[in-house]
């Protein structure tokens, strides 16, 4: 009935290939399904304004999407600024990423995680996390080996999966064409078996609070084997 | 232990006064504490191009803050364009509120919902919503009176509720004293007993499954008690 | 003969409510008729940078209309930034209240003014004055009393009123639909008796000196009725 | 007294040479002392949206400086967009040049006048309008050659001045040296002998309605000698 | 002598795969060294305004750069609009791309090639027009297929490389270490054995005529060498 | 056969007057025919930051056009941006000016030009750094009158023409009616009989070596006329 004629609890197939560009300092290439994206790390010693003196590490992310990324071209946002979807996954994917991140340990600098969407298939913002943070996992471990950093300030892994209700069924990871026709879909960021954030939104439709448990249960499936994947990544 | 000296299942004093402003179709001023909102909704006979010709309705949201609303002076948006996080606002605002509308019974028309906050403590998003709400009720019923739309598009009130962990403790309704200090809060929209979204962020925390479930315990009881309120407001 | 049936030297009826919101040092909801501006001061110990050292202070003042505080909703200046007639109206208001300052006695520091028009009924930016002047003085006399200004920097009140002609008649205080009419109108600012700004304009029409008398004429009373409303809203 | 040693009610020498570019309908130098404008006036046979179908015709004005016309270079506006105070002078100039068109006898079609300052020494708005009707009244010339207009909507010129309170005294056309003195100063454009516009400020100082009389007087002085100068040019 | 240890006359080692992307009518992935760039193809039925009923095609190019492309990340331009070096880039693929195209034979629809730098190692701009080629010619190949184009519109390659004057030397194909060392430096666009365009810059230097000539000789083999990896990626 | 019915190695007359604005450290209006340029240099004692106490001084440019220096009205830059064209253009013209400089002996400070065009009939780029150069050396030499630099950074005029092929033949010079047919034109930039820049592009068509030969033989021949002009204007 998916479809992908996948099981209603099963994800799509995920690789994470690491060390995909030689300047950053973390990289990889996320693909969940056709869902490709490209996350790099950029490590600078400079915090922003708000943080200096604070001994306080900062994480950001920014999200983009190449033109044709999607199934029709999508207008460039070089020529016409960022979108406001845009800016609120990319305020997502920081969010995120810091929830897993010991500001201390890391000490004052930032670190900028970039999430660019070579192709899209659904699920982008849940790939950017999940990619992101294996991306600014390589990138702690240059500063640990170089000795800049002494305490691990990424403990457990952050990794986020979309699920929603598609045919009046409660499914797991959302490809295009379930996202395209479900009435309620959302995301679930985790990290340590915790939740970090929920965003569960009905256009046009509303759902239960037993609907609300039953997605729940998915993405701690989801999530659980995605950290293995990360985990396999940076080791 | 709540600085307000609240419980912690315990709302603020919610009024809302209607018929606020001469020129709009509908219109109200809701006061969550000391949270000022003045909803006004603009019934606009052109829908977007993307729905011409297809029978449907409506509804969409803008939100904006007056630069003294808050503690310390924000700079002007007009000046300065709109920032994510009042486009993610406004994007909110809209969805919820579109999920209460039949949008055949509405018929092609557009109605846009104005909330601007006057006066700042926490929790704007929501009773941007809850008055949103009924501000669009004025303007249908508006519609209805006229003989311009029969059926009445709105059925149950959408409502919506901040709850969050204060303290160590889920408690609900959150002022700015409160929201500025939480790991982790988030908002509650609902109809008919129904969800529509839940937004749950953690910043620099984590939750646990069992307390997302006291959250929703306290959204549903907050959620009941607006919903009242509406219904009042708007008979 | 006037659409309100007011006499052509008749003002509208004015109202100043103060302290109207909880965080702005000095605040009003001037009433000029249906014109309803909300008018907060907001002190600043930073002045701009051309006044850094000078010892001299600086007043400046923001203007805003809510989109529906007219008769037809405007588009959001947020979403487009602020039109040459906003601009225009906010140096005009800044000007005006900084002619009624001693900005030696201020000290250095800015207070910044906002104007924000919640519903509109012709001559916004006059009550913007009238009405600024009484956020003004009301922070000032906040720092007075704090001992951060000793000698009181604000002697006279600066008040301001729209005149006309309308019908062929040199009329006060222009509401809406006079506004829409009228080939000649402006808006004379005073202070102490005497003149700080005259602006007159005409679109496609012309006016006489004996006219531009009679305007003048009209102005001094109204403004005499104003600066006694505005004593009584800040003794 | 005044730093040109001019008379009080002495204005700068001023002259006009029409025909300076090749493609403009209509096209002069306005040189008032240092003040140098370029006016030129095109022909748009569409009007703005809101005329369509109305058989009325419009004028237009746009303003601007070339970066080092001014003593210290100012920063481009082409790289920062139009300031507040460039919006506001050609409001002033299209308002001013509309006020002598009989809209009818253009027909239905769009003149737009730009007014560049090549060199300024102070008085460039006014340099602007008077400088501005020359051109405009050279494209109409052309339209009437060509039995494209019958009745010539331009009867008398419109001519603007500037007129201030320098050293305590009354003067005529400030040049740049006593504008940046003078507490009080405006412009005042006049056609037949009569008012159109009257913008008259003060920044830091007021001014008594005996004043205004003197600064009328001088104003009409001064658009007497400059009308004659446009009906030179344009005959 | 070359960082690299090139000969002076020899390219970096380039591939060229095509159909990296699900969704765009030609994709291809070419890698110049270590530039690499993403190059799609979009066909779009509808051209410019100004082609409309004119029976003419028109390819257009965009480009762009993805913030950590480069040695030291950039500024993401959908934060801040396209600066001048991008428009500059851009203006010159999609020029150079219609040089080699028979507008009549493509008919009256648009092509859009979007040139994504993935990593950057000097030469992006050759590298987007020599991919670009390939993408277009896909696409085109896509329309011929399905009998929208009857003519083939592409006859030879366009191909693109650059020289420059390095340590004295003139040398074919730059790297990033020599591209920021040289004084002189430019590109070469080719089709068909004739040039297309020849940007040669020199910063803060100067070159001869003699040396001129060497560097088209270099261009004319390099050029040769691309135009066989072309072919043979669209057979 | 030229449509001026010039030979084809033939420029159009060129003068070049200095001192034309009040203001400006330099400054000549510089006439290719009917192209007509103001150029002003402004010096400015501080550098950019990238050269903050290098020594080293820094030469740019800026490029506008009025609105109506063309045939039909352009909008103006000021209100919607500078256009990726006018980027490149002023890009070139100080890069340019800069292979002509040298900046150890300038010092440690900027000259800015701005080449504005009144007037335009193809060839603005070229005039703008034929009189670009002009304005930088008069405001060099106020420098070294005053001392403030002691050896000429200025040696050889750097100069730039226009090429093409027209009718199938090489032309020097273009004018608009040729430039707007030709099928290949380029610029040439050069001092000392050196080159500093090619920019040669075909739209819709090629050209062989044979003709890029060609089309340097007549650039060489026309920067040698305009070198003399320019040291004549200097002198």
């Amino acid at each position: 009935m998916r479809p992908s004629g996948r099981q209603t609890n099963e994800m799509r197939k995920v690789s994470i290939e690491t060390g995909v560009t030689m300047h950053a300092e973390g990289s990889c290439l996320i693909k969940c399904g056709n869902t490709h994206v490209l996350c790099t790390a950029t490590i600078d010693e400079r915090v922003p304004p708000f943080l200096k003196n604070s001994g306080l590490g900062w994480v950001t992310a920014e999200y983009g999407m190449l033109p044709r990324a999607t199934n029709t071209r999508m207008r460039r946002e070089a020529k016409n600024g960022q979108s406001g979807r845009t800016q609120e996954i990319q305020r997502l994917i920081g969010r995120s990423l810091r929830a897993g991140v010991d500001r201390v340990a890391l000490g004052e600098r930032q670190i900028v995680v970039d999430c660019d969407v070579i192709q899209a298939d659904g699920g982008t913002r849940c790939a950017s996390i999940t990619g992101g943070w294996v991306a600014l996992k390589l990138a702690v471990q240059k500063l640990m080996k170089a000795g800049d950093v002494i305490s691990d300030p990424l403990v457990d892994p952050v990794a986020a999966i979309s699920c929603g209700i598609y045919a009046g069924q409660e499914v797991l990871d959302l490809d295009y064409p379930e996202d395209s026709e479900a009435g309620v879909d959302g995301n679930f960021v985790m990290t340590g078996g915790k939740l970090i954030e929920v965003q569960m939104s009905a256009e046009g439709a509303t759902y239960s609070r037993a609907q609300m448990d039953g997605l729940l249960d998915l993405a701690e499936k989801g999530v659980a084997e995605l950290t293995q994947l990360q985990l396999g990544a940076v080791s």
